[in-house]
């Protein structure tokens, strides 16, 4: 086994050496172990920032920021804070998209209130049939899902004939989600190369995640995306990852901590993420 | 700094170096940054194996050893494969109440299907009123809770004039948690010193935890234990946890993967967690 020299804090050598004394193991098994525990994390894990009840009662603060959500993840999904605009993480970078469609790679200090991000690596790939409606494309992914139980990381690529998609505007703090996307920006991408990127969440996470299909859009030039209403494609080479690690992270705000959570946010969340004005 | 040199497996060394390669960290500051992220997990982090849901629709099967359950916290509750018994978990021990309430303390490769554990670290301390009810308990609790929207660790210490509590039997496989519920032992203990183990989980979480406060008992000198169903106690030692890290850990078992989790699992709980014979 190879050996190497790592300089540690004081501190954290002492606890260290106190979590390995508890378990009965020496330091150097107890800091492969942790390693090894890290590394596997990297697999199949979900980071959720927040919860969508939050967004539905108005809690849009910055809780993380774009550089520290992209440690946790390279693909996923997600809104800015103030609730301006649409993140797209794909392929390890974090894209904005704004209302009209048009797209921006947004800095690591951007701030998010909401997000859900993984290391994207594919348990099944494959080719979707052609699509012709949002329900289309959910009943064509679902052909490579394995379970209703767990959540899954879903990446389409390909030409599409038509997304439909919107970005939210910032709204005036305080208003709820259900006000904000009545004045969200609706527009129609046409004959675009581009990525969707989906997070499948089952039916009992409804009140704090968003039950079933959730996609945004980026094209492969990154100039244009957003949240996907509609859709048509032909064929589109699809991969899914099963998430088996499901981490909550909520935040530790007044805002979030004082807010009233006791509201549908499934029904409201069906009604916004999926409505068109 | 104090240096120190560990022995890494080839493999983990390298995998950590691409790791640190992409960050644009070298070796040793990103192994000091997993290391700290590691111990800075270990508070206020909740671990939770599988779901309510999945228990209330028959999975009992094992998914995580007692062993195991220990390295993620010192403090919660569960219970064991084929529903034997309630698992009380307390200063880094498992306990295990059978039928009548006795209990034993479970062998490190004893197996669980659904816990919830923390490593305990008090944010309020204080003592509460005297009780007369499970739902006195509960208000009595409430006044050391910051917030109705993050899962709170909940330990009661003192002398207990009556607990009624039960203990699940473990019913043929294939049994709904509701039927196996008509067959637990209910039993009362009066006058004993002890601990209640509790956990407090938010409305959103109703469909896959058990929402509001979840108490199992264990007595001073560890003889006696099991599910909470009433209690009454003079003044008693408590001491609250903000918990703002969920890690829900899902079964990969075919069992949980094809379960049908579209129940009403929080009225079902409600029946089974609350009813008394």
């Amino acid at each position: 086994m190879p050996r190497i020299e790592i300089d540690l804090p004081l501190s954290l050598k002492t606890a260290l050496e106190q979590e390995a004394a508890r378990s009965g193991k020496d330091l150097g098994a107890h800091i492969r172990a942790i390693l090894a525990d890290h590394l596997k994390a990297e697999v199949h894990t979900v980071f959720q920032i927040s919860t969508s009840g939050a967004l539905v009662a108005g809690v849009y603060d910055r809780e993380v920021s774009v550089g520290a959500l992209l440690e946790h993840g390279d693909f996923g999904l997600g809104t800015f804070a103030g609730l301006d605009g649409e993140m797209v993480v794909l392929d390890g970078k974090a894209f904005q998209a704004r209302a009209g469609g048009e797209v921006h790679e947004a800095p690591a200090d951007a701030g998010s209130p909401f997000a859900v991000v993984t290391r994207f690596s594919a348990d099944q790939v494959g080719e979707t049939e052609g699509v012709s409606s949002f329900d289309g494309l959910g009943a064509a992914c679902d052909c490579f899902r394995s379970s209703n139980n767990i959540f899954h990381a879903v990446r389409l690529d390909g030409r599409f004939k038509r997304v439909k998609a919107r970005a939210v505007c910032p709204p005036k703090p305080g208003t709820l989600l259900a006000d904000a996307a009545k004045t969200q920006s609706e527009f129609t991408f046409e004959d675009v190369d581009g990525t969707l990127v989906g997070i499948w969440s089952p039916a009992y996470s409804a009140e704090f995640s968003v039950e079933g299909y959730h996609f945004h859009f980026l094209s492969d030039d990154r100039s244009q995306g957003g949240h996907v209403l509609e859709v048509e494609a032909g064929p589109l080479k699809i991969a899914v990852e099963n998430l088996t690690d499901f981490h909550l992270i909520l935040p530790e705000t007044e805002h979030f901590l004082k807010a009233n959570l006791d509201q549908d946010v499934a029904a409201t969340l069906s009604s916004v993420e999926r409505s068109h004005s």
